[in-house]
């Protein structure tokens, strides 16, 4: 046993170490209050390809390129790539993974992806299958937009809860061991739907599944969250961050640090993006540009992640069905233990 | 370490045992040479609901309703439940998970889906980060049909090298130690695309990747294709088949024990099923409904078992891209050590 589990928490004895991380981002990203952050930043959306699905896959190729740089490894070091993203069969992983000769897990997760493939890493490497896992998620706007609403030519209004879908992608390189931020715990996320139909109110459908989590982390771990020196979630954006207070004030837990990296990728004031960002890469790039780097400095200490995906596809939107959503919850701190925290 | 891995391949020291297994089915399915097989045929593959999308969510939830009264275990002992299938952002498994309280891990394999559920659930178990894992894959005729070719409406005509997606789904409950079958190694795939574009010729776009992982499994293993009572692979079709002993041939490996899940399902003679079954429910059925009850009486006796997917979109399709294959391999055993074979 690698692991101890507690409720539905897995807390890991060895805690397995985030080796490396990358993020690379879009136009809109790139004039952002993040934009030191990005390791590579692309002026256009195409970056050069004549579709924005190849344009989304090309990203994350640059993504992963940059961590093999920056973690000085070669693909034929890395076991397994685990990767989502939100297009129809994830073909923006696939098309990038097919010219990577590495196994291969796809996961979907929608916008939950990039701490659902964390969280399977990390449970690879603290169980002895694995010496080098990477995970990876993104989103593109453009691809996004023609998929799930409407082309750009289009032009349509957007709502005032909608969010930006974020052009970016992040990748992590998880190992069983090593110098962190260390992987201390995972909850994985169960699905909730408290009958949001409005496809444009992405947070609001989120933030039920979101406080779940958070409830059951806390329940299983003891801790409080005055123990951390944040909990962020993926993409829950104005309406669906105040959403999750609420509920879990109702539910007895009052959190005071909390974050959105929907909030915190743009500038909500300037950057016409509504609510905020939404998309797989909304929080697989603020955690690999932003967060994971504070951590592996010490400026960050502890912290949770929790990326938040709306399960729901055009096809179920137009049947008029509710949208199911899920969060998957990784803590991970700056030193191997956490009684030195 | 709970596992050793040569090469690609994880070796379980401790191999995880299927507790359980079960297999719904369609029309069709009911009138092929697995009826017996089944847990539960339908008649009416709307299954009562008033859309393709549901009908197939509704597979999946009598699937695992089957597997929780085979097992005699309740939703509420589960750790976690992978699952995928073909619709588009997965939503038949996560509209079926939204009504079960309990961990969610989403998959996208394509057709692979079962065995890289069955893999991941065998990484939990064997790691000692779950006492009771299910995974669970399915596919439905009609909504594939429209999403990924045409509405049934149409009436389009279908080509030679075509395959029936099977209306299915498959369940399996995977533990740490059991009374078997057990799960002695999985080998997950690698992308391989051979410029197939011809959407209606899936088998040949998949068999590629199916013949590399087979290849990656001996040469790890040291394990000769003789050991085996069968080695089974998702749905390559027969003209994927025929691909598949041709390349192996050409690698120097000749197979006289391949059996292929979508030739097997379906009187290729009588059905009109062109050159057979596809679909992520192919594999997951015929596991399910045929493979581990004959494992279990030991009538089979250690097997390979691998999903093959088409890693490809509609929209990919209509940009002209060719088609990357996938295909994830479990070695499957009547007991729990290999010495005793």
């Amino acid at each position: 046993m690698d692991c101890c589990k507690k409720g539905d928490t897995l807390f890991f004895k060895q805690p397995p170490s985030i080796a490396g991380f990358a993020a690379v981002g879009g136009k809109k990203e790139g004039e952002g209050p993040l934009r030191e952050c990005f390791d590579l930043l692309f002026e256009d959306n195409s970056l050069g390809e004549p579709t924005w699905e190849k344009s989304e896959s090309s990203l994350q190729r640059y993504c992963i390129e940059q961590l093999m740089k920056k973690t000085q490894c070669t693909m034929n070091q890395i076991d397994y790539v685990l990767a989502g993203d939100l297009q129809n069969q994830c073909t923006a992983s696939a098309y990038t993974l097919r010219g990577l000769d590495v196994q291969f897990l796809g996961l979907y997760g929608a916008c939950s992806t990039m701490t659902e493939g964390l969280g399977v890493a990390s449970v690879l490497a603290a169980g002895g299958m694995a010496k080098r896992v990477v995970a990876m998620a993104s989103s593109h706007f453009c691809a996004a937009e023609r998929q799930f609403r409407t082309p750009l030519e289009y032009g349509g209004k957007r709502t005032p809860t909608a969010q930006w879908t974020v052009t970016a992608a992040g990748a992590l390189l998880v190992e069983p061991e090593g110098a962190g931020p260390f992987v201390q715990a995972v909850t994985f996320g169960r699905v909730r739907d408290f009958q949001v139909t409005d496809a444009t109110n992405m947070g609001a459908a989120m933030a039920p599944a979101a406080a779940e989590t958070i409830l059951r982390y806390f329940q299983d771990s003891g801790y409080n969250p005055e123990q951390f020196d944040g909990i962020y979630t993926g993409d829950l954006g104005e309406v669906g961050s105040k959403l999750l207070l609420e509920i879990l004030e109702q539910n007895g837990l009052c959190l005071k640090n909390h974050f959105d990296c929907g909030t915190i990728i743009y500038d909500l004031e300037n950057q016409e993006v509504q609510c905020g960002g939404s998309g797989c890469g909304c929080s697989a790039g603020v955690l690999a540009g932003k967060l994971l780097p504070e951590l592996k400095k010490g400026k960050l200490r502890r912290i949770l992640m929790m990326s938040t995906g709306a399960l729901m596809s055009q096809t179920t939107a137009l049947q008029g069905e509710s949208i199911p959503g899920i969060a998957h919850l990784v803590e991970i701190s700056s030193v191997p233990k956490e009684e030195q925290l």
